[in-house]
């Protein structure tokens, strides 16, 4: 079983790629969505989230983690690493900034462009990956509410178009467009019509390499069955009816999990706090 | 020197209220625009963040805080009043939702309607205290980023007017619309294209709240020149660049305060990580 850890939603197209891929293997998917989005957070928080998540999902019995979100991804790999996956250990935490540098460089004729959240830009990781690779050009802009426009749902309106068209200003120039956050492959229409650029989504990549890892790391997961199960922090009933738009299925029962005494616990019901809040 | 509090920058639009009303006070604002927005956070960090910026206004030598940001004053209001500004204590705290909720009665013929944050929606607080002063019928819609358009600068876009008609929509049986975020006032004009109700910024009466509150309450504020200081936990060079959007003028120097160890204090350089950040 491959745990597959994401802020929220976003992480859903990831692991339809991986799912596509990897028919044969099972997943557990845990989507932070009661306290997402990240992008806006300091780094520290984000490190916060992210050891609680990835110990959640050790402790459900995965022994590989992918990271699905850019944001973690391009701010807390190598902390997750160092401190749950170092040399000997048998779990380990791959991520998806690495394979997206690769992908935009063998894809690129020499101008990269990134979207992403506010984090994932200003941490820089993207650009000083792809600065590992080649020479290219990189220019890269935050585009905060992208993935807020797909969170609602109006991935198809003209509002996405405009609010697409406008974070693409400043960025005529390049001749692929990486898409740094798991949201935006729903907003690919509202891409196709402002640039012509070559739109790239790195999943179908993070996939690919994930099944020649495993192939060289044969002890970190097994063939199961195809299975899925899903956690979330946010209220399942949400995460249920948003998810089919992101992995282009139904899921099946989501587990509830909320922050306790510094780590993720799996909880009954949702608390849903009304009025003031007194303690 | 009367504290104003707000998670961002959305509270200047009450602090200019509060200055043309109360020219000759003197304010200190906090804007919380490091961890900001608020809007989608738990209830539990709203409180500890709330803690730490109060706590930061008594430190300076405010008696009265004003909490200008709706979401914080829905939720963490009383809890603040309990802890820092009990029954003889030298200390006051104010919010912004019942003069909201005082004004909303007051204009309505008989139906509210309200936009705001997601938490802001979520806690009740809004037609709890409507509920309180008269028979309102009131409907209340979440508008996550009709805030996330303001901070963008987008407020003039085609974007904001369609975001502003999208969010109306299931609110067109309304008399008056409150506006229960204070960054929506910078979109009063895509509301005026948007709806015949009528659009009600709390702002102007939550000052004559106040100005009659320290009528009867002379003890916790003295008249002063007018000045005016600002902190932020944000980079306050962006927060010099977006607050004259707000406050309708230019601001003076901005400190910057930080967390640390659960307090905020006051940091000479502001902080950016980038690449993978390690601890």
């Amino acid at each position: 079983m491959i745990g597959v850890y994401d802020s929220g939603f976003g992480g859903l197209t990831v692991l339809r790629r991986l799912r596509e891929r990897l028919p044969e293997r099972d997943f557990l998917y845990l989507g932070d969505t009661g306290r997402a989005p990240y992008g806006g957070r300091d780094s520290h928080t984000i490190l916060d989230f992210a050891e609680q998540c990835v110990e959640r999902l050790f402790e459900e019995g995965c022994r590989l983690v992918v990271v699905a979100c850019n944001t973690v991804s391009c701010v807390a790999l190598r902390h997750l690493q160092r401190r749950y996956a170092g040399a000997g250990s048998t779990r380990r935490i791959l991520g998806v900034s690495i394979p997206a540098a690769e992908v935009a460089v063998a894809t690129s004729a020499g101008h990269i462009g990134i979207l992403a959240t506010a984090r994932t830009v200003a941490s820089g990781t993207l650009p000083i990956e792809i600065a590992k690779l080649g020479t290219h050009r990189v220019t890269q802009r935050a585009a905060p509410f992208l993935a807020q426009i797909v969170e609602e749902g109006w991935e198809g309106t003209e509002i996405a178009r405009l609010s697409v068209a406008r974070y693409l200003e400043g960025l005529e120039g390049v001749d692929t467009l990486l898409l740094g956050c798991t949201h935006y492959p729903l907003l690919l229409p509202a891409f196709e019509s402002a640039t012509r650029a070559r739109i790239l989504d790195p999943a179908p990549f993070v996939a690919g390499r994930l099944a020649e890892w495993l192939a060289r790391h044969p002890s970190f997961d097994a063939s199961g069955s195809g299975a899925l199960r899903v956690l979330s922090t946010g209220d399942p009933s949400v995460f249920r009816a948003h998810a089919p738009r992101f992995l282009g299925e139904d899921v099946p029962e989501v587990g509830h999990v909320a922050e306790e005494a510094g780590r993720l616990a799996h909880r009954a019901t949702v608390q849903i706090t009304t009025g003031q809040v007194l303690r």
